[in-house]
């Protein structure tokens, strides 16, 4: 049996042997280049491959739509690291940083049209639900990072509005991910939206993961630096839970998230959340949406067998370190 | 005989009653609706609409792909309008002046997809060529603008590179609006790629034209003041030729660049045009690719009849004051 880390593969050999315009056009597709090679779990294009393969045996006609959904992923990362002014990713510098803002306006553009190109490429019978899937998803992804910066500026922000924001900016990207795997593979409209709900789940349970990773994890293996989202005054699972918490401490975090960036704000904060249990918190939200992703996936006509490479990537995802 | 005028206000009475999502999504469309309220002259959209009547009488059906090709054209202005800092745009300020850089970004992503999504409500018959002639043509308008921003830093740029640059720039967009359109209307692909070629030769007349006008247009009716070209040292049809002029004023003139932006620059260099005949140059230029539009329209299967509108159009765009 295949696992997700052979399809991941699979795509980082194929992003390696991509071949873009060069010539007086480097200045457009060289921080394209650059933001592929960067690596990364390959996540959507795996899921892509993965889902195509257990409804169709059809990884290898799967192939372009999963470089898309790649390519739509890292095109989100160089205008997203524009709004949020980072500088920093995956451990390089980010393309605004290296190059300039305009270059990661304009690259980042040509990525969406790029991306929409290869997820066109499937085959005829499927071009319609897929880029129906491929679109409606990525209003869905820009909806969620317009509530995401929404939520900078209210004070009034629940965990239903959270979770809403997470469905949208991280959760549509796994399951269109999945549901356009599952099309080119050939799975019924009911498998297929099966799927798309398989994906939306461990999107979920992937990013509280990774909210939990932000304050918890450890820095050597996680690429980003711990606390960010603390020092960033971040509406991230942790900070609206404790904050919604009836307990002392939710004033106490609330009071500690005015002091100004930097380690001790990281470490009074961190504490609280130790004394609040947010370890446990977060492992319990993880744990429901990881279940809901797996009774999505028992839902479908796919044989236990073929279930197991989906069952398995949940297991990795939500105990991952990084 | 509808005329162009008809079609772009059949367009015009479209846009006005699109509804995008409103709410707490408001920050991300409501710069959509301000963007395409703004007017214009609706030409890729007119465009579209014209080339479907013409080979099927078939403007009804390709209205989407019109709002489609108009939403595009939008989007590259809320993007461009980021990088080259325009704080107007039509008389009124520009997205990211009105709102801010990171809304003109996202609501700008945003326009992209609904623009994808547009064109491919075509019929199922057309939808892959109809959708490669769009992305592709999505590439060449990227090019053009990394082109047209790298000549700000290059000093031997060539009449030959900037025509290649307003092809991908300008004429990419008007060629895909002609071919659409023409492909909806069940053209042949012989016939949509003579109109291709209509619509980027229009484009071609039409930006140097423009370029013109921003020099010896009408402030009060062109839109954006007069001399903008000259003082932001744009490499426009008009400079280009006179720096290349075998003249003293060639000398004069690029003497003259180097002067701060300010009346005084715009009248010594607009002084210099004059007496290099840059009027006549122009005219004789946009006479040039006026002529090629109307050979390649002429080698279509239209009619006498049906082609009449496209030669109006041309008249109307190569003679126009704003």
């Amino acid at each position: 049996m295949k696992k997700f880390s052979d399809y991941s593969a699979q795509i980082e050999a194929t992003l390696r042997n991509l071949t873009l315009p060069g010539g007086d056009l480097a200045g457009l597709y060289e921080p394209i280049s650059y933001s592929l090679s960067a690596g990364g779990k390959r996540l959507r294009p795996g899921l892509v491959l993965m889902a195509a393969e257990a409804f169709g045996n059809a990884a290898a006609q799967a192939e372009d739509a999963a470089v898309g959904l790649e390519m739509f992923h890292n095109f989100t990362l160089l205008h997203d690291d524009v709004m949020d002014r980072s500088e920093l990713r995956r451990g390089r510098q980010s393309v605004h940083a290296r190059w300039d803002v305009n270059t990661a306006i304009l690259s980042g553009d040509t990525m969406l049209t790029l991306a929409t190109q290869c997820v066109a490429k499937v085959p005829d019978a499927v071009l319609r639900p897929v880029l129906d899937a491929f679109n409606d998803m990525a209003l869905r992804v820009y909806e969620g990072q317009r509530l995401d910066m929404d939520f900078e500026q209210r004070d009034n922000v629940s965990i239903a509005d959270y979770l809403r924001m997470i469905s949208c900016k991280t959760g549509a990207l796994l399951g269109a991910s999945a549901r356009i795997g599952a099309l080119i593979g050939g799975a019924s409209s009911d498998d297929a939206a099966l799927m798309a709900e398989y994906g939306l789940m461990l999107g979920l349970a992937f990013q509280i993961q990774d909210d939990w990773l932000d304050v918890f994890g450890d820095a050597s293996t996680f690429g980003k630096p711990i606390g960010g989202d603390i020092n960033n005054n971040k509406k991230s699972y942790l900070l609206l839970t404790a904050i919604g918490s009836d307990t002392p401490e939710a004033t106490a975090v609330a009071e500690a998230m005015k002091l100004p960036a930097g380690d001790t704000k990281v470490k009074i904060v961190t504490r609280l959340y130790e004394r609040l249990d947010m370890s446990a918190k977060c492992r319990a939200a993880i744990q429901h949406y990881s279940s809901k992703a797996l009774a999505a996936l028992r839902s479908t006509s796919l044989s236990d067998e073929a279930r197991e490479p989906f069952r398995l990537l949940v297991e990795k995802l939500t105990g991952r370190k990084k």
